[in-house]
């Protein structure tokens, strides 16, 4: 049986050397980072190995594993929503945020503050069982289009940052989604789109009910899986402290801190850093979304990962690798 | 390279037969249901195949895959863990229900009531970081011994619903724990005993919150994921219908029926009925733990699985098996 498995190993060496890990990526300290703390704690050897089953990555969303300007996308799927309901709405004509929005002012809109934005996601996020409103999001991510890139949604996800997802699966990490954004918002495409099971998605929570056999979405918020939120939804969801974490923004600081306080493990934490505002967005310390200054300076001053989009990222969106 | 195909194949086939599934399950109508169904949903050219991704199986625990007489042992646990504390409360001596528990009278503790309950769970639950509590959870189950069985907690768990598991997840099934019990009382012990990694643990919980980079436990109840909360529980974690459903009790009948309405797929329910007053416990529809009632009349008539413990089960415990 030698032959055999000696074949077989020098097929997969030949499949290893053709899959260079991260291609999007250019060569460089931030590269270099990421490829060998992945070796160092994948080496059966090494001291800082960690077994398969406490390789815990988790991601940011928004602003880190897809864009997030000029507002969150599922900004604008309640805004698509609310004008595909308005005929059924007579009321929304003369009813704040709905009058705003209806009328195409969205800075009065988003002026109208958490209260006007509860009132739109409730409108559009609830009231249905939680199958009607998987159809209802499918069927928006795959023709709804963003109205300054003219491309879908899940178009504008990041290619480097999937090739991450890709390599850090393969070397036996388990990848897990933990946003701001709804969790029910994102399981019907993500899980496609970045190969993540419904299950290691977490995000926001609406209220929801078992009713005549089916989960009913309530107009109430149950949880919201930001800033300190996001480790207390890796707790319930997870049930262990990761040892990698990926975000943008300050939101993502205290999931970002609680995987550097991993005592038991190696950690990484790194920070995609909006730097590039030709290919994709500029933005960080002054942004009304995805705001980094705080992260930023604590991240500097602790060696944590910060990617430079502009000089790291070879591209940004897949689209960009046809052409 | 045909021929080592054909090698491995033989390999493979040679291993299948010596690891015949189920060996704890006596042959008959119930095992038989059992594998056809695992059978028509895996074979790819099956009217009724489902592909992995949606291959969900969801176990209930006290009573389906351990032991729950004479009561809960979370209970237990929280009942040694208020001796182990009383010289820290000398106030216990004269309040209720610790008076009683710390007096051996335990049928004046279980009068107490909800409230009462509630006031032992919050006394032994709460106030330390998670990881605290894991180490306190893990110190019991590898000490403590059932006052009847006089074994270790976690010896008894059902050897026919381990092979159960495995040969589930050998046919390409995930496996969920949705228990009534406690989410962080599971999930320091229930990976290793039933192979079941801690985010595929879904429990009742308790309140945290984040502070000083560690999850610290709140004295406030999150969630009952017992009855109509079990599908509750199972959108939130796993945010799909389960295909196959194991339970025992009229706690369980909501999860059960929620599975038999899928669909997309066929379904499979069964009831571990507790039938075997030697080797276990024999009680059904008047049991203050683990009733089955409602459950059991519109099983039989569904066609569920009922499971007959002292008929279908060889042994009930792996130390059974030594002997």
């Amino acid at each position: 049986m030698k032959i055999i498995w000696v074949g077989l190993f020098v097929l997969a060496s030949v499949w290893a050397v053709a899959q260079e890990p991260l291609p999007s990526w250019n060569e460089g300290q931030n590269k270099t980072k990421i490829i060998n703390y992945v070796k160092k704690v994948t080496e059966t050897e090494s001291v800082d190995f960690i077994p398969q089953e406490d390789r815990i990555a988790v991601f940011d969303n928004d602003g880190t594993l897809w864009s997030e300007q000029p507002v969150y996308f599922q900004f604008f799927f309640a805004m698509d929503r609310i004008k595909t309901l308005a005929p059924e709405h007579p009321e929304w004509k003369t009813e704040e945020p709905f009058k705003s929005l209806l009328e195409g002012n969205i800075k009065s809109v988003l002026a109208s503050g958490k209260e006007g934005v509860l009132k739109l996601i409730m409108a559009t996020h609830t009231g249905m069982s939680d199958e009607e409103f998987d159809a209802i999001i499918i069927d928006w991510i795959k023709t709804a289009k963003h109205p300054s890139k003219k491309v879908l949604y899940s178009e504008l996800v990041f290619q480097p940052m999937l090739e991450l997802l890709d390599y850090l699966r393969t070397n036996g990490f388990q990848t897990f989604i933990v946003s701001g954004g709804g969790i029910d918002f994102m399981r019907p495409w993500a899980s496609e789109v970045y190969g993540i099971p419904s299950n290691q998605i977490i995000g926001s929570e609406i209220e929801v009910k078992y009713e005549n056999k089916k989960i009913v979405r309530v107009p109430k918020v149950r949880f919201i899986d930001d800033k300190e939120g996001k480790p207390v939804g890796i707790h319930y969801h997870i049930g262990k402290r990761p040892v990698m974490a990926f975000g943008n923004s300050d939101g993502d600081f205290a999931m970002m801190e609680y995987t550097e306080a991993n005592t038991k493990y190696k950690t990484l934490q790194l920070y995609v850093h909006h730097t590039d505002e030709k290919r994709e967005w500029a933005y960080d310390r002054k942004s009304h979304v995805g705001k980094l200054d705080k992260g930023l300076d604590y991240g500097n001053e602790h060696n944590w990962t910060i990617v430079d989009m502009k000089k790291d990222w070879k591209v940004i969106y897949p689209f960009e690798m046809k052409e």
